[in-house]
């Protein structure tokens, strides 16, 4: 079996869907990579090589005779126009997002496996890319609001006077919000994190951070996830959050709902609180913010106080992320190879809950309504 | 008494020589700070005022009638032109770098303390600004070397594989350079040290840092600084280095040698030999830089090597660099002050080693020699 790796053309992508050590961790599987497709991540064509993948400069050349192509990004419809008929796609999707990549992908008569869609159970750990790089994502977000704010992280104690730890409030304890929280108190920060789940107070408290608690009812979804929340919910949290935001030096943000445009958590007037050279890093950006001023991949300040708004933070940490993804992908493929053929078992349940398109049918049932299908 | 605390004005300064919270601290001065002179710290006019500090909009109101300046930076010839005769400053000098200042206030015949030449005894730790903005360098190089490279700095165990620790070495063990390592460790590097002084093993060790032991024989200078180095031992060095900096992710120097250039540790090749995705961040940027490559306030690229040169890292943090620096300030001016009256004992050691010069008259002898006085 044939795995072709293209280079990701989003703009801003420095990911790859695969790495050199994965390379030979792949039996039977024969792998080509397109030239460059490592190099935004810092692997070399030669690294690839010495672990036995192919590299191929054309992308029709590489596609050719490929049965399975891993990609970070899906591809574009543009891109797809090109692909050659029957091939088996392992990539994130977001299908409701861009159904339109859906129907191309369809009318290429792919068969589409979406890793965003990995059921919660565990042995689906192993291939879940949404947690590898939401790791990646809230390690990022605590770093980046270090280097943003103007005072230390750390209680200090020197000679000159003793500094006290910065206050970091997390909002969200997801998988991206408790690496945060690991990493600002790693750096010393005094942390607080909220989640409208309660579950994650348990978490929360494992790393040495103070859950605080809201008299609102619990927001528990399915699968671990939060739910979707009304507006007058909303508005009482943003109320009762508005003391603790005030109070923080930093305020992480973290709080999405997959496929849905991300709550409103931090308004302006409460960014308009913060003490002068405060720091909000928000998380949710790319799907909308949780701070109300937030725009992706851009600082914006109100008053003194700075809101970075990161975009694809995953990216920002190439190397590794791309590490983690790969290997996530080797142990999906895992489940659709069998002695090197491509024979996915589609009784298997994460086989079946990933699979968005098979062999041109969309099966995935929230992309079939959004595509108008029957 | 009357303190001034006059705006920075060099470009790119962010810090402000006096903050709020020690306004309070110093009886028996009256505090005058010029308008929006901490702003850019995030310390506003108002909370001077509330302290007791006085905020003058016009810089020639705000010296009028004052008897000492505190300032981070030092005035240019330009704005001592218009400055008061005899007024007594407490700031950063660096007298031989700039002996034309020195001469400007010789010529106002003021009375001039710079607090670069603090002596390194026990009594004057409480005021030693190199230190307390070594401090910040340290903890800001190792924020930045963790954001610009492509791998995590901790070990992480993660349901998709592990990821190792990343490999930091820095070179130069004094303020800065331990605070790089503490930071870099906290952060879950591994870290290894070198430093010409065999002296700073044991505070390398204790940081949890390995302790890099080069066949070279030690270069322990006075004061506890390291001293200038001969270009056979810079050469030899560089060489037993290469080996070192080839093997770490990220390289973080700090070497600096007190008004010289700093000396050139890592060279152009000895980067080439890094591998992809590595990173250089140089502390000693804006006195000349430990890398050859290093540009001060920018990222050069070598390859796939980042070799930043960190320009005034201090002013990046600049609340917290601020109110360290306003700390060192106040412990030096209760040497300068008795019953509310300017009255420094010139018996002193600290003020007489300090004091560059005393109503007009150069006292600090390298001065005395570069501006060419008997």
């Amino acid at each position: 079996m044939k795995l072709a790796v293209p280079t990701e053309t989003r703009p801003g992508e420095r990911r790859v869907a695969m790495v050199p050590e994965v390379v030979g961790r792949l039996p039977g599987v024969e792998v080509a990579v397109q030239a460059g497709a490592g190099r935004a991540a810092h692997f070399g064509d030669d690294a690839y090589q010495e672990r036995g993948a192919s590299v191929v400069g054309d992308l029709a050349a590489l596609l050719e005779g490929a049965e399975v192509v891993a990609k970070v990004q899906p591809p574009t419809p543009e891109e797809l126009a090109s692909w050659p008929e029957g091939l088996t796609l392992v990539s994130f999707l977001a299908p409701l997002a861009q159904p339109e990549v859906v129907q191309a992908l369809a009318d290429r008569r792919a068969t589409v496996f979406s890793l965003d869609l990995l059921p919660r159970i565990s042995r689906a750990q192993a291939m879940d890319a949404l947690s590898s790089q939401a790791t990646v994502a809230g390690y990022r977000a605590a770093l980046a609001a270090a280097e943003l704010l103007p005072k230390f992280f750390p209680l200090l104690m020197t000679a000159a006077g003793t500094v006290p730890p910065a206050k970091v409030l997390v909002i969200g304890a997801g998988v991206a919000g408790l690496q945060a929280i690991a990493t600002a108190r790693r750096l010393g920060a005094q942390v607080r994190a909220y989640d409208v789940r309660a579950a994650a107070k348990e978490e929360v408290q494992s790393l040495g951070a103070t859950f605080v608690e809201l008299p609102l009812e619990t927001q528990e979804g399915a699968g671990g996830y939060a739910r979707a929340q009304s507006e007058e919910f909303l508005t009482r949290q943003r109320e009762l959050l508005a003391k603790e935001v005030a109070a923080a030096d930093v305020v992480l943000t973290t709080a999405a709902v997959p496929g849905r445009r991300a709550p409103v958590l931090v308004t302006r007037s409460m960014v308009q609180q913060m003490a002068p050279g405060s720091v909000v890093v928000d998380l949710a950006a790319d799907s909308g913010g949780n701070c109300e001023v937030t725009q992706a991949g851009q600082d914006v300040e109100v008053g003194e106080v700075v809101v970075r708004g990161l975009s694809n933070p995953p990216s920002g940490m190439p190397t590794h992320a791309s590490f983690l993804y790969a290997r996530n992908v080797a142990n999906f493929l895992a489940l659709l190879v069998r002695d090197g053929q491509l024979a996915p078992d589609f009784g298997d349940e994460i086989v079946n809950s990933t699979c968005v398109v098979r062999q041109g049918e969309v099966l995935h049932g929230p992309t079939r309504e959004a595509l108008g299908l029957p």
